[in-house]
C-alpha cells in the first residue's frame, strides 16, 4: 500500500484516545464553573469540523452549542457571546491569521478558551486558557471534549463504556478500514482523477467533512473542482443538473441522518451511470458495538479518502503539499 | 426589455410593503405573548431566505433566532425547540412535503407558528397560528417581521423611519435596479449562458441569496453548473482551483460583511481574468437613506440578477419552468 504506514496511523489514534484524562480535566474544571452558550470558532477546515461536531451534539443534548466563523465573527459581531461563553477551537499551525484576530477580540470580551493547537508554542495554543497539544485528528479531539461535557450534563449515560471500546478496538479499526479500502480507493482514484467536476453529498456529522473533502482535498490539494451538497438539498435544486456521466459520491454515515443519504443512493441510479457510495456500514469495525458505529463513522470516511487521496496523488503526479495561492501571495 | 413589466414589478414590491400593518399585527400579538426561541424553517430556497433573515438579525439583535433545516429536523431532532419557541417558514406552494411534515411534528411540540405562504388554501398556509398571504417578496416579509420584533424588543430605533422610506421609494428604486442593469445584464449573459460552471461568492445577509441564486436558478432553472461560496471560504481552499478562464462572480452587499466580498474583488484580478462583480452600491436607490441600505442590497442584487435570468433563458432557449427531475419523479 502506497503512502500508508500501519504502525503510524495505528499509534495517531491510540495516542489521540490517550489524551482523555487531559481533555475530561479540562472539560470537568469548564463544567463547574459553568458557562451559558459553547461556540466553536473555525474557518476552512476547522468550520467543517466544528460543523461536525457541533451536528454530533445537537443530535443528543440540551447543550447550547454553535459554530461561530472566525471572519464573520470578525466583520459582525456575535451579541450572544459574552464573558461566560466558552469558545473551543482547534488549528494545527497556531498561526491562522483570522482564528488568531477573533480569538483576541473574544479574549477581551473574557470568555473562556479552549485550545486544541498541534503546535504547542504558537500564538493560538498561548492564547487557550485551557489547552491540549496533539497532532492531527480534530475531529476525534472535538468530539471526546463534547462528549464527556454532554456526560456531565447527564446526557451521555454510554460515556465510559464507550470510551473503553474506543481505547481497545478504535485504532485498529480504523487501520483495517484502510487496508479494506485500498483497492476500492485505487480503482475509484483511475476512475475520477481527471473528472472536470466531481459532486459530494454528505448529511449528519458527516455534512462538515463532505463540505471540507471537497474543498480542503480535492480542490485545494488535488485542484480538481467539486461542488459539496447536503443529502437533503441536493433534491431541492442542484440535482437537475446531473446526467448520466455527472461524477457523484454520496457518503453515507450511520447516525441519524443515514436516511438522508440513502435516499440519494436510491435515486440516483435512474438519472446517473457515473455515482459511488461510501457507506462506513461496509466496514467492519471488530470490537465496537452497533451503537457506537454513528459516533465514528465520520472517521470511518476519513480513512476511506486518506486511501483515495493518496492514489489521486500518485496517478496525478501532484504532490499535496503544493498550493497555488494559500500562504503564497498576499490577500 | 424582455420579460419585464414595470408595473407589475412596482406593485409587487408595494402590495408586499402594504402587508405590514397585518404583519405588525402578528409580531406585536406574538412578543407580547413571549418565546423562547425563534426558528426559521425551510428546505431549498426558503433555506436560503432564512440563512439570510437570520443573518440579518445576527448583526443587529440579542433575540435567539436560528435556522432549521426541515429535513435535518425530521430525521435528527432539536432539543431546543419546546412549546415556547416561535417556528416562521414561507411557501409558495404551500405544499413542500419536507416542510409540511416538519411543521406536523412542530405543532404536536406545541409551538406558535407565523406562516408566510403564496397560496392561502394550502396545507401550510392552514397551519399557521398566524397567516400572511401574499405572492412572491419572501425576503421582504421576513424581514419585515423581524425588523418589527426587534424594535419591539428596543434593538430598532429607526424603525419607522426606515419603512416609512422604503414605503415611499423602494418600489421605483427596485424598478430602476432592474432598467439599470439590464444592458450589463445581457453582456454577462451572452459571456456566461454555457460556462461549464460559474462560481458565485457572496457574504452577509447576501450569503443566503448567493447559495439560492447557484441552485434554484442557474442549477434548477438554467441546468448550468454552479458552486457558491462564501467570501471567506474562497480563501480557504476553493480558490485553488481558480485559473485565468475560470468564471466567478462576486456578489458585493452593504451589510457589515461588505468588507469580506471586497477582499475577494481586491484579489481576483490577480489570478483570473473572467471574474464579474456586481456591487448593490453601483445602484442609486433613489430616496433610500445611505444607513439603510445595507437592509435591502440583497433585494438589489436579486433585481440585478432577475435581468442576468431573462437574458439566459432567452439565449439558452431554455424556459425557466421546465424541471428534469423536481416533482417529476418520485424520490
Amino acid at each position: 500500500m502506497i503512502k500508508f504506514n500501519e504502525k503510524q496511523q495505528f499509534d495517531s489514534v491510540k495516542g489521540a484516545l490517550a489524551l482523555r484524562p487531559q481533555i475530561e480535566k479540562a472539560a470537568d474544571d469548564i463544567y463547574k464553573k459553568g458557562f451559558d452558550k459553547i461556540f466553536f470558532i473555525g474557518i476552512g477546515g476547522t468550520y467543517a469540523s466544528s460543523m461536525q461536531v457541533v451536528h454530533h451534539v445537537k443530535e443528543m443534548s440540551k447543550l447550547e452549542v454553535y459554530v461561530e466563523h472566525a471572519a464573520e465573527f470578525i466583520a459582525s459581531g456575535n451579541k450572544h457571546i459574552t464573558k461566560d461563553s466558552l469558545i473551543v477551537y482547534s488549528s494545527v499551525t497556531g498561526t491562522t491569521q483570522e482564528v488568531v484576530e477573533a480569538v483576541k477580540i473574544l479574549k477581551e470580551i473574557g470568555c473562556t478558551i479552549m485550545a486544541f493547537v498541534d503546535e504547542p508554542d504558537s500564538q493560538l495554543a498561548k492564547m487557550g486558557d485551557y489547552l491540549v497539544s496533539y497532532v492531527l485528528n480534530e475531529q476525534l479531539k472535538f468530539f471526546m471534549f463534547m462528549d464527556r461535557l454532554m456526560f456531565l450534563n447527564g446526557e451521555f449515560d454510554d460515556y465510559d463504556d464507550m470510551y473503553a471500546e474506543f481505547d481497545t478496538y478504535l485504532p485498529q479499526a480504523l487501520v483495517d478500514v484502510e487496508v479494506k479500502a485500498d483497492a476500492f480507493a485505487q480503482v475509484f482514484a483511475q476512475k475520477h482523477h481527471n473528472d472536470d467536476i466531481h459532486y459530494f453529498v454528505g448529511a449528519g456529522n458527516q455534512w462538515g467533512a463532505t463540505y471540507s473533502y471537497a474543498m480542503c482535498y480535492w480542490e485545494e490539494q488535488h485542484w480538481i473542482k467539486t461542488k459539496s451538497i447536503h443529502a437533503t438539498e441536493f433534491f431541492h435544486g442542484m440535482f437537475e443538473i446531473v446526467e448520466r456521466d455527472t461524477a457523484v459520491t454520496i457518503f453515507v454515515g450511520e447516525d441519524t441522518q443515514r436516511g438522508l443519504s440513502k435516499r440519494v443512493v436510491d435515486f440516483i441510479p435512474r438519472i446517473c451511470g457515473n455515482y459511488e457510495v461510501i457507506d462506513s456500514k461496509d466496514y467492519e469495525l471488530a470490537g465496537i458495538s452497533e451503537k457506537y458505529r454513528g459516533h465514528i463513522s465520520h472517521l470511518v470516511m476519513m480513512a476511506v479518502n486518506r486511501r483515495i487521496d493518496a492514489h489521486i496523488e500518485k496517478i496525478n503526479c501532484h504532490p499535496v503539499e503544493i498550493r497555488r495561492y494559500y500562504r503564497q501571495l498576499d490577500y
